[in-house]
């Protein structure tokens, strides 16, 4: 299914609504609906179970969105975590410079391929496109025109350069995309993280952040969690927590939001031993990805090219979103310099006797750190899809189902009445809602035909759907039908429990990993 | 157990930590830490179950904390959610004017206490406090200074005069807590939202706020959940999460912090229904404490004396904290004042066709809220006692225990083998750790002899701890013991599952609501 039927469908059927959308909007920042919330709530509660319930050596901590403002000094995000921006003096738009100039140079790659198309077109069957682009030379101009503007962007950037920045839209002449002006203010560093004032205390000093990133409230409670929990390393702490980050652009649906929601795991360990550790989450991770079924060819590693300052190791596991494979999770081996950072500004020690070593030091860290929202968004694009089934008289018809892991599924179970109107039908279904609802999330639904009704379930994911009908008031029997094979069992009331119970159950997901 | 040892073992114990402590703390936010966190997550589960999936007519959004600037227009926080603050020049220290007029009120009774007690002493037995208090001239002069200066507060305050505030704070003398000085500014009105600001967007149009409650995302996706879902009136929306208020004076540990969570459901309803559902939301919402064997003497319900401008009727559950009697939960009738603001400001129709009654009307609404946090600090303030029990000799110990409601505890069960250094005992506990940790949560110990492990149990909750010793080795039973009754039963590894899981399951607990 395409990208924009997806957003359309997570509306309509009360996974995302865009926030405040009677206010026409909030740009990049999302509400999470009926269904939405609980699936995102399941894909929580599996990751926290899988780290935390299921390991002696991790334990979980929930740290507030607000921390002392010189965390965010030691984690370098004070200095370092800008995007340069630039603002068009009359349109008022504010852009950020290297986009500005990303896009000249992709402008540039669209001419040369329209040249392609239309030598190819003219050429038909022997055309060598290799060998054109090799030598017609308004390609090979412009060509060195991107190499040229992509190359200059690159030092500009590693330089912190922006007067270079703002040379380079000058020299290419690049106009404001909704004004056409060139009248353009310099280039100017733009911090991406969210503050906000401390009302007891005034001017900087009362300065707030809103935390860019949930792992510092692991960082900076490392000691306090080791000495409660008498952890020995390695052990791991665990944390789902919002983040935000004030993106100038924020595309892409849920895939980048202003305020977002990460799932991290910070694995202390001895100094030396994060290779050996890092191997070892790279494949828990993948793994645990797997075992909800989402197909292999969907997800793969990709070794980080440039490795941010505190890293000496990293690779995200990546998905394939319907805009192309895309950061999932990112494991990263970040050595001691959190840490080392928070020691040095708090002037307090975090460091780990280590009993075996029979020494002190400050540990390394592995991180495992995966985007809920983007865990959510892959489910989501993995498992929605459309096709065709035979309907009730046997005759071919589409149908939008949304194949979640039972275990992530939203609703477990529809309790349908045959018919609404059969107060028999109605009643008896409301005693089966009523029994199963202590065990899993159940939806009753008496309206519209049955068919319509099953349809509409299969559209939010709803693995089973038990039907009441005129047998059931004879018998005590139910049909239970299986969304993905449309297999309809017959079985007592009383069996209901363990037979819906185990498929949809998180605890046996958790032992497949 | 003292409010202060509560705090003390708190943070001892790995469930609530100072936020940023390295940096010597963030004022008024906490972090919750590894057995905080549980207990938390199992709070909003046992609350989300209850209110979601125990009920056909109640679903659950997650709405962001960023929402449209207009929301808080619409919802009267922008004007309205003030405080009235005052700095002293020379200390540069800010306060709330009330409190310091309020503070001041409280010196005078204090000095009248003063006075009764030195009475008191002269005269013994034969004292007759309230003959003195109605004769004593001192004392009827400063219960008049007392009942002016509260008198002319009020009126100030409901006059919004702030003026008026700054001349009692002039007439009073009413010096600086910290400098002794009485150099003081204007008296103005400070909003108690925290606001940050949109990076691609500039001044005012950019402004954001953070929600300082989680009402208002409900009330702006009323329409967007009612018709995904095809809910009929009456039915409700529940919501859990974090809002934040800039309070000037916080306190009370995690009773009044500047970043906390709630729990909040509105339940939309037909006009003129709105008593008969403030009535059954009264009694269901105390139910609910009650199953957790909170005692019936700590809960009370307390009618507010001054209605908010949006409520017709509004109702508190307080708690007894270790403080006193103070809200837990709110129930408010709310009318029809949220939907219908933001149908003006939003110039879209937030209505509802109702086909029993065959008309349009915007639903009134009847809320439930309850702070998280403060549910958190009233369960363990309920559980965490000091007692004395027999120790393994039979002789007279004492112990600190909370005990939790099993549901709620971080730790289900501690696995402990009998001693650490037998390797057979270890190597099975792991084994019964690992079957156990499918179920729910478990813990294992081998640290520091059994007796002083069942006291770190007690310490943070665990309704039951299994030992695994010789025995076990030979006939595969193990020792479980109960944290409240401390009696011990021999049972087979094989049953442990269901024997441990039926005490401590959630939804056990849901039945007896």
């Amino acid at each position: 299914m395409d990208f924009k039927s997806l957003i359309g469908h997570c509306k309509e059927y009360g996974f995302i609504f865009q926030s405040s959308e009677i206010y026409d909007g909030l740009s990049a920042v999302y509400d999470y609906g009926p269904y939405g919330s609980e699936l995102k709530n399941n894909i929580k509660e599996y990751w926290w179970k899988s780290m935390v319930q299921m390991h002696q050596n991790i334990v979980g901590i929930d740290a507030a969105i607000f921390m002392h403002p010189k965390t965010w000094k030691a984690s370098g995000h004070v200095d370092a975590f800008n995007d340069p921006l630039v603002d068009n003096k009359d349109s008022k738009k504010r852009y950020r410079a290297d986009v500005l100039i990303e896009e000249y140079a992709e402008k540039i790659e669209a001419k040369i391929t329209k040249d392609v198309v239309k030598a190819k077109k003219r050429f038909g069957d022997d055309f060598d496109e290799a060998q054109f682009r090799a030598t017609n030379q308004r390609i090979i101009d412009r060509q060195a025109q991107i190499d040229d503007a992509l190359g200059r962007l690159a030092t500009a950037m590693s330089d912190g350069d922006m007067a270079g920045l703002k040379s380079l839209i000058e020299e290419f002449e690049i106009a404001c995309p909704a004004s056409g002006s060139r009248n353009w203010t310099d280039v100017r560093q733009f911090n991406l993280m969210f503050n906000t004032q401390l009302g007891n205390i005034a001017g900087e000093e009362g300065k707030l952040y809103l935390r860019p990133e949930t792992a510092q409230g692991i960082f900076v409670n490392f000691l306090n969690v080791q000495k409660s929990t008498r952890q020995k390393i390695p052990f791991g702490i665990a944390q789902i927590g919002k983040a935000f980050r004030n993106e100038i652009v924020a595309r892409q649906f849920i895939f980048r939001m202003r305020e977002f929601e990460q799932m991290e795991m910070q694995f202390f360990i001895q100094p030396g031993s994060e290779m050996k550790w890092y191997d070892y989450w790279k494949e828990t991770r993948l793994k645990w990805h797997k075992a909800l079924g989402t197909s292999d060819d969907k997800l793969r590693f990709h070794d980080h090219e440039n490795l941010a300052h505190y890293a000496n190791a990293a690779v995200d596991i990546q998905f394939e979103f319907p805009f192309g494979f895309r950061e999932l999770e990112g494991i990263h081996s970040r050595t001691d310099f959190d840490l080392t950072q928070h020691q040095e500004l708090s002037g307090k020690k975090l460091q780990y006797f280590d009993p075996e070593l029979g020494e002190n030091y400050v540990p390394f860290v592995l991180e495992t750190s995966i985007g809920c929202d983007r865990m959510f968004l892959s489910q989501v694009s993995n498992a929605l899809q459309e096709e065709t089934v035979p309907d009730a008289d046997g005759k071919d018809s589409t149908r939008i189902v949304m194949k979640l892991h039972p275990a992530l599924a939203p609703v477990k179970c529809a309790v349908l009445p045959l018919l609404k109107n059969k107060e028999e039908l109605t009643t008896k279904a409301s005693e089966v809602f009523d029994m199963l609802k202590y065990e899993f999330n159940c939806q009753y639904d008496e309206k519209d035909a049955i068919g319509k009704r099953y349809r509409r379930q299969d559209a939010i994911g709803t693995p089973y759907c038990v039907t009441i009908d005129f047998d059931t008031l004879e018998d005590d029997t139910v049909t239970i039908r299986d969304r993905d094979t449309l297999e309809q069992i017959r079985v007592n009331i009383s069996e209901l429990k363990s037979v819906i119970g185990e498929k949809v159950s998180m605890n046996r997901l958790l032992e497949m990993l």
